[in-house]
């Protein structure tokens, strides 16, 4: 079997040689050879062993013998178009690009279904972790309740050093640069937007129905301090940025980004740096947990070859991976939602207070500040909370949301 | 799409209650709807809503209709023949039966494949936690170098209650009992053998070559002591039930089972209860853990019914599930693996050891004992390391092996 390339990055040559060091397994599990054919990227690469680069996408749509496409390009232009034309040329599309998955997912299953072939996408979340396939093809007896979890590294790594090391959330981040796991501009991971693309994705896998980012409501992990540190390790939480999915009060499907209090009994609080984990919860499931290292060249390479294998396995059989198209009133606000909430008051003395569990000082520092744990309640409940004790004379500096109790 | 379910227990009902419960999205999945046809029992169940209850295999075999036949009766006999002859009459059967897959899966697995149709069992290891699948069709563009885990939740429920409550072992497995954990006759459960089977089935699963149960090195957890518990605790080490395989040093497949210390660091300590953890470790992939109640009724009736809709939707087609047929000299005896070793000592004063790294004392009882945590080492270079702090006047008490550093 031919396969191409396209997007020579640090996924997509990592795709390179993970076909080239295990071939000979990779023809143990097809049953046939894989051979790179193809490698499409606009950059040079005149010191690799590959020598079927090509600027061209022209030479992969129209190299009759090339069955798989593995598209490692990243963004919605032109892997969009690349793949759609792939799709409707007859071949099967591998990818690990969250970006379109969630932006354009729907469509393009839909066009592989249509011609009996595949797009798979394991590695667009949790890297080399199986999450994918387990949601669509275990996972599916019975419907989940909650997909939530630690879907970006970066994000991870950051947060472990500011609990581990007592770093600021800026000199955290700096170390993040310089160790590789952080970009120069480091706004997608940080602000959210990578775990809200990856939210997208599972929420549609695990519910049935496609949501889109832009109504997903996205906190990143940029404002949590060193209090809310203190207070999250006094109180016996950890503080995490969670892709949280659930099945609406109002009978929609509700997706967020946040970063959240997790109690440290669970599994989800022991998840340190560039690791991630995804629990889906079921009635009658309970929780099932996935974790391992969400990134990097190999894991994520691997997790791609294997979609390559699979593709190869049902070269004429779609496997059934299906979500309705996005429905604006399909997708809940999440007004009726309800969260316990962390919030962290100034004030020398509580007020009287009804509405929370758990009340703890920062007597050690003085400073004048205390912390609630709220009961659960919605966000306007919340703001009403938060109002009546202000109106007591406190001032809010800070609130988080609990998830995983 | 009729089914059949052989064997009406705990997972059987489980099955029917499931398929009912969940008719109209289980539509949806396989795009018809499932109609329990027949249940084969050799009880009466006079008070079941379902009254397709039967005492002849024959009913089943010979129904051109039924297309899919859940085994759920366990044990080798009569399952095996069961199975065997719906297979060669074209019928997908899907089993939580972890004994027939370790002993007899090769031949079925193969029978199917000839017939274009499918044995699947992703219920017969971890309950409702997906490991099956992820293993043969995510994790397979690199060999794995090590599956190990926390397989029987039973065995595991003790050593928490002997952990977190200082419990001894045979008041961890009354209590194990009374909660409906440990059966009447706990001996597969807590010597190990439950553990031996899914670890004979996952080591298939990752490197490629079927093992036999009977050259499995199997150790249960009954003569785990206090002591040991506290040894543990004051190492920062837990100690949990294992099934570890291994491609040996030897070229083998390495698979046993074991109690071992696992340090507190690795994820598997933080399991606890009846809980299951089930870690794949890979030079590309790093470590990948899945997590989950590893039993009990609906979640495991959840994953046969999750099988029973992948068999309708691959009707025709054989999903590849694939491993060599037993070879003797493709299972290792181990001997040269190595692992580091806890040995507890009677002793009054501590000889000058070579070989350990970690040395404790039990300080506090003055009961003249010491425990070491020794390199990496062969069972034999263990006996020699033994003997010759037992020549120096110490008397080896109890040893465990070390795994997850």
């Amino acid at each position: 079997m031919k396969i191409a390339i396209m997007g020579f990055g640090v996924v997509g040559s990592g795709v390179g040689e993970v076909v080239t060091k295990n071939q000979e397994m990779l023809i143990k599990k097809c049953g046939e050879p894989i051979e790179i054919a193809h490698i499409l990227d606009l950059r040079d690469f005149p010191d690799s062993e590959f020598k079927c680069f090509t600027k061209d996408f022209n030479d992969i749509l129209n190299d009759p013998e090339v069955g798989v496409v593995v598209e490692t390009m990243g963004g919605i232009n032109p892997a969009y178009q690349f793949s759609k034309s792939l799709l409707l040329a007859g071949k099967h599309v591998v990818t690990s690009n969250k970006e379109l998955v969630a932006a354009h997912g729907t469509e393009l299953l839909e066009i592989a279904r249509e011609r009996n072939i595949n797009y798979l996408f394991e590695a667009s979340v949790g890297g080399g972790i199986p999450i994918i396939r387990p949601l669509f093809s275990c996972l599916t007896a019975g419907e989940a309740t909650d997909v939530f979890g630690i879907l970006n590294g970066t994000t991870n790594y950051i947060l472990t050093q500011m609990f581990q090391k007592g770093e600021t959330f800026e000199n955290a981040l700096r170390a993040a640069q310089q160790k590789g796991y952080a970009e120069a501009d480091p706004t997608a991971d940080v602000e959210g937007h990578d775990t809200c693309r990856k939210i997208a994705i599972l929420s549609a896998l695990a519910f049935g129905d496609a949501v889109v980012t832009d109504r997903i409501k996205t906190e990143g992990i940029s404002k949590i301090t060193a209090e809310d540190v203190f207070y999250a390790e006094r109180l016996g939480y950890s503080i995490k940025l969670i892709g949280h999915a659930t099945r609406a009060v109002d009978g929609g499907i509700y997706a967020a980004v946040f970063p959240a209090f997790v109690p440290k009994t669970n599994p989800l609080a022991g998840i340190n740096d560039v690791f991630n984990g995804i629990i889906v919860k079921g009635d009658d499931l309970g929780e099932v947990m996935f974790y391992g290292r969400g990134a990097g060249k190999l894991p994520t390479a691997n997790a791609v070859v294997a979609d390559v294998v699979d593709a190869i396995k049902h070269k004429k059989v779609n496997i059934i991976i299906k979500w309705n198209e996005y429905k604006e009133e399909n997708q809940s606000e999440g007004a009726m939602q309800k969260y316990p909430y962390y919030v962290r008051f100034k004030g020398a003395t509580v007020p009287n207070i009804s509405g929370c569990r758990l009340v703890t000082f920062d007597e050690d520092a003085n400073k004048n500040e205390f912390a609630v744990i709220s009961e659960a309640m919605t966000e306007k409940e919340l703001d009403e909370f938060v109002k009546a004790v202000e109106f007591e004379g406190c001032e809010a500096l800070g609130k988080l949301r609990l998830i995983g109790e």
